[in-house]
């Protein structure tokens, strides 16, 4: 058990912060040893299974993020951009890995990850599921294949709790399919249809959101021609999954050569 | 076959005319008697089967509605507003059925049909698929069973020539839904998401638009609740489907009193 | 809280046992009173929170069924057939609601709770959740409207561990669709399609099994025309709404008078 | 015009050969230049649009398969399996390219084939749709990079008058998932579930059949894994795209060396 590689959990008293802890201590391939919350939360200082509602991990929460990324080989890191972008530093003066899930990470926050980068591996994805990035390679590839007689559509679905439209996820695979055309996405985006939008103009990307319930997250990207569709589909229905995602990115980076990576590296497609 | 009712067709060189066109004369429970054109329409004065490019059926195009209108029982009308208005006017004269299909009917026109309906039969629907006014009485009688812990989303999918969104139809479903929950669709209407669009709000009936390829007609009303989804979905795959509810339509028509109908009626739903 | 119905959980260790737990502890409309599992199972004379890995609960597991029944207003039993006639005839001794959720009850096994429903509420269900219940209803109504030019088929997935096809549920389905036109399921099911079958049989009702993953259930009512489709659908994402359901089912059943229920009754459809 | 390739149509008075006819002449890349029925069938020696109930084309129907074929570079041939092994023969004297689209061909129909295809161009596909053969290309690759916790499943839906399942194109996706895997269909082929089945073999390939309408062709290849899916799908709701890949097909076999090809040839997939 000692010789496992040791991870950081990061933000661990959120959801994500929570099915993390989880997917590493039901893990045979690495074990937790450290969970990092902000100065002045309640969870700070106990143990972190209690603080969960069950038997005692034998973990610490901590604010010292230092210390504990220390004696760790990676931190996983679904927080926030602001956080993030410190956590990187902390993570390359350590030397470990840092795996990053936090969504809504602007242009200048990414260029702030690039002094890290040059001393440890980053790992840094919109969407941690194997399925998602596979879902994006074909994407791109279909893409490439058709000419514009067949027409690009991305349709997704979250739970009613989402706030942008449409999902990250489903611009990654509309930037896919723009790249597979050699065009550029902004050129070709045609989101929020509603009222007299006029016939479809061809070459566009076209994009619809469906809200509601506790939907995790559904993407389609369609290919429509005269006579025949071809879509390809992807379903999550556990938010595990991007934890796996995360626990095995973590497990790929160590021993890696400094660098920002993502998933398709991770997962060799 | 003589005895068969007689049905005539306007705007016969359209796609839809033709549909019907074919439909009528395929069936063994009605007859063409009458093809109607506008003025300086090439096909005026021709044999309606040759300028399909088939062979003769023994009917000739004609733009002197009145006279085509006298020998008939009914006519069925897949035209532009104006024109539908004029119709509604001759066919009252005529004391025949007037089976409307035409989209884009504005209140005004709507008006205008009101004097015709003293005096004949007028069945008017925006879709006369016997599926989506099966979906459209389901989805008002779900809404009214499930309360707003499940959100309503109507999807649908279309053609890429078509020039509005939502599509008319599923604009007839939201209605439908909020009819059920008792709101007024206007209060509750989400069309058009895009960008920074703020939680979903409770109650609210959101609408989705895919289109591209030759899509005939998809609509998916989704009711969504925490673990589980409720989904009525209608899929036309053949314009045919419209032509022939049109022809029960018409039929149907034939012998009811005077008054303006749907295809609820028609259908007994 | 002392007021609150006091309800008891057999087969407390099972996967929906813990789900129910969790699912009344959670509710303000219900307290947990008792938790029972078979003599010389380790959890009994333990504290049910403890054996769940979280804090504990105040309700000690017990063996006792008789004893624990005496201070509750209803049970929730998810069980195995055999267990399930036992506590039919212990909770009526109770005078207690005793709601039925345990699958691959045969015949035999239901004629047995008879006695048991002349002094005390049973509700029995294959299926708790609101959503395939109302689907049912839904499937009944549509097979009446339509005639048999509407091809009728029923789809389902389930996890990789089912062990049989089609699901009971799926067969719920069929039967309200055979109901609805007014025929018997036996007399017009086709399962198992494989190799040379011949065009499909005018009547006939399909049936096809998808296997996978952890799919908790999902169902499709297809209703399939020349040139349109009806699809009913319901995807059930959490196991949890099958334990709401039984706890709706328990404080319905409080009040009633004895007999056997299903949970059209409890939801009013 | 007289320089476009000639075409010639065997099956001529059957669904696809007129769908293939319609699909040459409304073409400005080919021509028709003849038309074979069998001996005896009465559109035999006369001009095949008037056959079809449309104006003359100038192509009268021949039943002397030799006679037409000379004058031609290309045949495309729906027809039956005895039938089709006989007009690769002609073709093969003839010197002209012979697609085959026909259905049901075994084993020893195929192997009939290797003598004309030493020395003329032979295309052959169980489904001549762009769609399905790229789609039957992600498979084989999809199945490579995922293990064996995903489960397959090839689910397809087909009108009512489709006498085998599963479909010879679910059987080519299959064979595309084993492939990629590595093992072979007749391994782990398990369609037709029903009853009592035990839980699903890790490593199967499942198949599901629906039936009904007029369903032109949909196919589904699940991969199931914890907590996501991705799914493959293609829609076909037009026959012409199969006429229309033979057109594609028999233009692409002028000037190729004597062989025997698919439609991934053809596509450059």
């Amino acid at each position: 058990m000692a010789d496992l590689p040791g991870l950081v959990v990061t933000g661990a008293s959120g959801r994500m912060g929570q099915m993390l802890i989880r997917t590493i201590t039901s893990s045979d391939r690495a074990r937790l040893v450290g969970c990092v919350e902000r100065s002045g939360h309640d969870w700070v200082g106990r143990d972190v299974g209690e603080c969960m509602g069950g038997p005692a991990m034998g973990v610490i929460v901590s604010d010292d993020a230092p210390t504990v990324f220390a004696k760790a080989q990676a931190v996983i890191d679904f927080t926030a951009p602001t956080a993030t972008v410190e956590f990187a530093a902390l993570a390359a003066q350590a030397g470990i890995v840092h795996v990053i899930g936090t969504t809504g990470m602007e242009g200048d926050h990414i260029a702030q990850l690039t002094p890290a980068a040059t001393r440890a591996v980053i790992v840094r994805a919109g969407n941690m599921s194997l399925g998602v990035n596979l879902l994006t390679r074909l994407t791109q590839k279909v893409a490439a294949a058709l000419d514009a007689d067949w027409d690009i559509e991305v349709v997704e679905a979250h739970h009613r709790m989402k706030v942008d439209a449409p999902s990250g996820t489903a611009l990654m695979l509309g930037e896919a399919a723009a790249q597979g055309r050699g065009v550029s996405l902004t050129d070709v985006r045609d989101s929020g249809r509603d009222g007299i939008t006029g016939a479809r103009k061809r070459g566009d990307i076209g994009f619809a959101a469906i809200r509601g319930g506790d939907v995790v997250g559904e993407h389609d990207v369609i290919f429509a021609a005269d006579g025949e569709r071809i879509v390809l589909r992807h379903l999550a229905t556990d938010r595990a999954i991007f934890a796996r995602g995360a626990l095995r990115a973590a497990l790929w980076g160590i021993g890696q050569k400094p660098g920002e990576y993502d998933m398709m590296d991770v997962l060799g497609l």
